[in-house]
């Protein structure tokens, strides 16, 4: 039997408390099918005092993270530290050690990725980050190796559980947005600064990672277009269900390629209307899903929990186990981290949001006044977009603003946002109009 | 750039023709992932003759399956005639020959597996059949590599899509069961003799192989209690919507480990009532869903097409890309083909089914006399077995046969199957009554 493979971890907040306890609780099982031990031998957090609930005993535990790298015992390096700037220097320091890196850092992978991996490939050590979409859900290894045969056509999903608890909440109670907010941080289901997901930032570093490996694509993190959740009113929950959906915070990758062959990358992340008979529209509480179509294998869909100190644990425990697998048997490089060989990635162009075609949900805030409907309709109409549905919700004093929610027909995006911005300008509208997209197919 | 792998196919039906079809197709975009193309070299089939439509210019093509394998330039066979006998041999003839296996025979595993797998692990050679369940669905390596840092609790999901088709279509129109066969048939859903599929043998079949890699027991296809679906009628799927349910034929494998420590397996295959809310209630038509529980993962589950020609062409030519991986990184063996290493796979026995608790749906055929009702309650009552809820449909003429359905709570099988016994020997009970489980958290 080959000797313990040597793991040292970098971070005992949530999901580094959870990774001790799978390697502890699990060790039997993982050695049965593993073949050899994994062993966690070294820990470094600058919080060395929190009773974490987790037995450390027989592991060196200190602050020392530099000390940790440079361990000849420890084989690879988790870094579960979060953030940029330390965890950066940490990877690529670890990396010129000749350490293996396993992380759940897709804010570090989607703005620093190349650089990572580059330095990896250089150094030949395995860079990996499963658990940095989608929590426990194996659906990176599922595009890079389950679904290989497949030229990848569209990956969609919930991929942010935050955001999806607020939503499912807000559609459940009826309950206001900050309401909701405001006891997804009591359960600890959002953090107390939440911007990050209920704006949809981690949704679009999960989608940058997402559709680089789907399509081939450098990360270009930064032009992903995103909306987050914020300004959703109850009354759209409602108005959603009338119309037979279910509104989630989706990420959108697809494929476009043109006549002349020239591939085109559209990316977005934006709160979407989605059929209720749909699996993401099952999708409830902190629970992702993402849902890849293939050309060879049609549509799939890949569900299970997003966050969380032991499904995310999960997912860094199999990066583990493939990577000392890997020691073992004597090289690094695998499988490509991004699906492509380094070789064979390269840039692909965003489509401009302003061309994609769609259905539109909107939400116009306007005083209740005959006509409004007919100055609002007219300029919709001006921009070409036709209307498939209008709910007026109850009507007030004649001063009073009420929403006029309206369904289009597919119109163009670019066409959709002049036609709100002149809307937004009519003296009876008094609020911004709220936007969602609807994805029939979903 | 190493050189191209070289692949032999063996069974050019409609599997092979979707394999041949993929390779040729996504030649490039595999490339760009693997590092250096996987070629299709050499195909054998007993008709020559029938065009399937694939381009087989440049490739040998005859009914030599044995010179096939013994091709130097094939590295990997891959087995798609199906069956068992001619299968079995063709299989151990390429591992002696020491030829990777690629396969899609559920069947000829679920029997002859421990055989397959030993041959192969002597002789240094792969045997990947990730096609063999779910089609299309990464189950297998999800199971194998994704989750490998889990317990396995469960393992339970919609494996055979001839029988989910028939089910949903049986619930959207109402009609009897074998005219939705006989359509299934005609449309190619169902096979001219689709008994392997109705009774319910081929999903024990991938729930034998699910259950031996999820709990690491030796396969054990023959204790496999098995139910198809035959003797369904009408007002059962009216019954399960008024209950808020749908039937689905699951295969069900869960690890039971005893106050002494000993595991036990509970593995069944039968007709399920699941609550409609659930993912697995949405999966519809000829689709397939495989849901995952693992004790640090928690809920999860694969969906995908589970079957057909290119979704299950997919899943073989991941493994056709994995084994080429390892054929030019010079070794077989990376992953155990079960899950767990030879030397942890144990006999693990099976809870046998009487033992099982949980609550069922019963369809009673009696005539519509008062005080049947009292009867069949009566004999309930004395099995221990209570009742939740009737439903008694329609009332017709005194002698006339009609259904009682009835609803228990939580009762041990083997009560449940000597209770039925008793009251088909009712005088007022016309036809055997239909017994569907309840599996409410599914």
């Amino acid at each position: 039997m080959a000797k313990a493979v040597g793991v040292g971890l970098i971070g005992l907040g949530t999901i580094g408390t959870g990774v001790a306890k799978v390697l502890s609780a699990n060790a039997g099982v993982i050695e049965q099918r593993l073949g050899f031990p994994l062993r966690l031998v070294r820990v470094a957090d600058l919080d060395t005092e929190t009773d974490r609930g987790v037995d450390l005993s027989g592991i060196r535990f200190d602050s020392d993270a530099e000390g940790l790298i440079d361990d000849p015992e420890v084989e690879i390096v988790v870094e579960l530290i979060g953030g940029y700037d330390v965890a950066r220097r940490l990877v690529l320091r670890s990396i010129e050690a000749g350490k293996h890196i396993v992380t759940a850092n897709k804010a570090l992978l989607a703005l620093h990725g190349a650089e990572i991996f580059g330095a990896a490939l250089r150094r030949d050590v395995d860079v990996a980050f499963e658990a940095s979409v989608a929590g426990g859900i194996p659906i990176l290894r599922s595009i890079r190796e389950g679904l290989v045969a497949n030229r990848i056509e569209c990956v969609r999903g919930i991929m942010n559980g935050t955001t999806n608890y607020v939503l499912t909440e807000m559609e459940e109670t009826g309950e206001d947005f900050d309401v909701v907010v405001k006891r997804a941080q009591d359960l600890g289901y959002a953090e107390a600064d939440p911007s990050f997901d209920l704006d949809g930032v981690d949704a679009a570093h999960k989608l940058t990672l997402l559709a680089a490996m789907a399509f081939g694509a450098e990360l270009t993190f930064k032009e992903v277009p995103t909306e987050g959740i914020r300004g959703l009113a109850p009354v759209d929950f409602e108005a959603a269900s009338e119309l037979g959906d279910r509104i989630k915070l989706l990420g959108i990758a697809k494929c476009h390629i043109g006549d002349d062959g020239q591939e085109r990358i559209e990316a977005r992340v934006h709160p979407t209307l989605v059929p209720r008979r749909s699996l993401l529209a099952k999708v409830e509480g902190a629970m992702n899903a993402v849902a890849v179509d293939g050309d060879a294998v049609g549509p799939t869909l890949f569900y299970g929990a997003g966050a969380g100190e032991l499904p995310t644990a999960s997912a860094v425990v199999a990066d583990l186990v493939e990577i000392a697998r890997e020691i073992r048997r004597g090289g690094a490089g695998r499988v490509a981290p991004l699906s492509y060989v380094p070789e064979a990635l390269r840039p692909l162009p965003l489509v401009p949001m302003g061309e994609l075609w769609g259905r539109a949900y909107l939400r116009f805030t306007a005083v209740d006044r005959p006509g409004v409907l007919g100055h609002i309709a007219g300029v919709l109409g001006e921009h070409e977009i036709g209307i498939e549905s209008v709910i007026q919700k109850g009507r007030g004093a004649a001063t009073e603003s009420v929403p006029v929610l309206v369904q289009t027909h597919p119109a163009r995006e670019a066409a959709i946002r002049s036609a709100l911005e002149e809307i937004d300008r009519l003296p009876d509208v008094t609020a911004p109009t709220r936007l969602v997209r609807i994805e029939e197919d979903a």
